[in-house]
């Protein structure tokens, strides 16, 4: 493998053109390399304009009107229908609102409503915190009982008891992917709702809740799907159970008025709203809603270059690449790949574990200008965003690391540091 | 009363040159008279360059690592800080997160925490409807009581099952506003803790939480803060409360990761951050809050000219002469003013009530050009914004309602259709 082989897989690459999307010209310039767009998506260009006129236009003339005639009231709604047609949802199925975090409230008050009589939570010993953190508490207030088991223990923990079982599909840690169909399946089988946590699959990977027989789902805006900083985050839940929510006039815990049936009576009783806008709760934050759409754009912009199958190939070709570079080339550096070298099983992402200098070693490598993160205690992770990363990108990634290694540079005390965020 | 008595005033007016903190430009060319602040406040200029800012730098070249090097991990902190200032608070005490009707959820969490074994949630029939959403929800699902009473019926439904007094200090449809602190120690005498819900009083009249003893305070960013559409919201508890949910541990129901005590460790376990961060659930929407940020600093920027004591002269002065122009000039249209006469049981909005035709009066209105708005069932409303508005707007406003009334246009049928948001 060589650099100009790299050169020559971009050059052949069917998504090439879709990199113009995003406002990578000071990226480049900068010779940074991101592989960090699994954490925070890349600016794509039409996101300027459109939040300036967000901003400028709609807020700043249209004001109170823009509700109506700019069509904030129905973002929730529209943005919820595109995402839907990334993760295998219909028109109609997907709402967007607040954070990831306060969505996985929603659900499992929702899972748990479906499912009654049932005591238990079963999760993943390494979902992600947040995840952990929203199912501990409200296992604690509701007097039910979360249980973490490692992802291999997660079938044979299925029984009889469980009344949730929630997972991230992709692991944020290890880049791990469940298959999602069997292991619905298998939850199903011993009659347990699934919650799965997309944060790290939508946009990332081809996902399609309605063949895996998926219940509930949520994923965050910010990651793969390119929504800008902070940006809200998004539920599914399949038809059946909202049939059901309808019919029982379900209501969640967060029953604020955009989640009315009738929000603009300003009636004082609560009346939830069918379908899926009983999960809106109150006014969403439309500039970030905006930048949000925008993002998802981009990922719908590849449809005529073979859409998600398309980034799905293009991310297999990358995380490859990735891993054999790590084996020719750090052979000796004690890195070891810690994400599935059996690409079914990996999300689009390569977690590098290195003992004891992960943290300095990842520090050292961003100021070569190859930007991933650290996640503890010694994982060295990449993230592998097909619409804008290229070939020689991971070609030059590795090729930094082996400099960062060779050079022995990250032993500087001032990579040992850790910054408020990592 | 004369146009040029306001055109007087306007100039004598210390408050003045803070209009040009805003980007009205358009909006004045188009001859509108904004009177919706209270609903959406309107664009400071400095959010323009700010926003661009944020998106096309922060975000686009700084991205990730503008969590660290941008601040955006201290947003919530930063602007609660500024908040803090305008509502009698201190530094440390006000997280911006979430919207205001999650912010109520955690609010109502605490407070049953913090006052537990009564039974009973008080508040005001004409409540904003979120609000009584929120708690009806609430009380459902904890086998509590909401009890709903007529604003002149709390003091004496303030007994020995109260736990929770919730209240909106300035009500959204009457501008009625409440004694902050005669209302608070009639609560304490009854064993009763207080949240005060800000929406309409935040940045619209003088607020001193600690001298008003109060317990626990939420309100909104994209009201009289003129933080943009959807801006996030936030909650302030009393340091008293807040020492004791460090004490015991306390965790708020959304404990998402970034409330946790080590967000970045990463670890299994949820631990609440100690103080008001654990407040904070998921990841902040960043470009809402630095337009937040912003809309803070309009209020802020009135300090050297009185600050709040002045914005409320001004409000007062408006108000006052608002209710004298439709005695004066409408004496035979069937308005009634239903806010408070007594100009310190009202808040920065005045509404009207007409009987039947409120609705179609309020469209043929905004179609002069004259911004407020409808609510249900018969309010005609109009906020008061003394940043920006001029004692000349009062006038011209009703001039244009008068001329409404008058050509009777208000009859046409095209103004009786309701749109989606009113």
């Amino acid at each position: 493998m060589t650099r100009n082989q790299c050169l020559e897989l971009d050059r052949a690459d069917p998504l090439a053109s879709l990199r113009d999307l995003f406002a990578l010209e000071r990226v480049d310039a900068q010779h940074i390399i991101y592989l960090d767009g699994n954490s925070l998506g890349v600016l794509p260009r039409a996101a300027i304009g459109r939040i300036r006129e967000v901003v400028e236009t709609e807020w700043g003339v249209g004001l109170i009107r823009s509700w109506n005639a700019a069509g904030w009231i129905d973002l929730s709604q529209r943005i919820g229908d595109k995402i839907a047609r990334l993760i295998g949802a219909r028109s109609g199925e997907v709402i967007v609102a607040d954070s990831t975090s306060v969505n996985l409230f929603k659900a499992l008050n929702a899972a748990v409503a479906m499912n009654g009589g049932r005591r238990r939570i079963l999760s993943e010993r390494t979902n992600f915190p947040t995840d952990l953190y929203i199912a501990e508490t409200f296992a604690r207030d509701r007097g039910l009982e979360l249980t973490l088991v490692d992802h291999e223990a997660i079938t044979s923990h299925l029984d009889d008891r469980v009344a949730v079982l929630m997972l991230t599909h992709a692991s944020y840690r290890t880049g791990r992917m469940y298959d999602m169909a069997s292991i619905t399946r298998a939850a199903h089988d011993a009659g347990a709702i699934v919650i799965w946590d997309l944060c790290h699959s939508a946009g990332a990977v081809p996902v399609d809740l309605h063949a895996a027989g998926a219940d509930i789902a949520v994923g965050c805006g910010y990651k793969y799907l390119n929504g800008g900083p902070g940006a809200a985050a998004f539920i599914w839940v399949h038809p059946q159970h909202v049939a059901r929510m309808d019919r029982e006039r379900w209501r969640q815990p967060l029953s604020g008025w955009l989640g009315h049936a009738a929000p603009f009576d300003f009636s004082p009783a609560y009346e939830p709203a069918s379908g899926m806008n009983r999960f809106i709760c109150g006014t969403p934050p439309v500039v970030s809603m905006a930048s949000l759409e925008c993002g998802v754009d981009t990922l719908l912009a590849a449809h005529e270059f073979g859409g998600m199958d398309a980034i799905r190939r293009k991310s297999i070709a990358l995380t490859d690449m990735f891993i054999a570079l790590i084996d020719e080339r750090l052979p000796n550096d004690a890195f070891k790949v810690v994400t599935p070298r059996e690409s079914s099983q990996r999300g689009s992402q390569v977690s590098v574990a290195h003992a004891d200098d992960a943290y300095a070693i990842m520090q050292a490598l961003i100021a070569r200008g190859v930007i991933g993160d650290f996640r503890p205690p010694d994982i060295l992770r990449f993230g592998f965003t097909p619409l804008y990363t290229r070939f020689v990108d991971v070609w030059d990634a590795i090729d930094r690391l082996t400099q960062v290694m060779t050079t022995g540079e990250w032993r500087d005390p001032k990579f040992a540091t850790r910054a408020a965020v990592t």
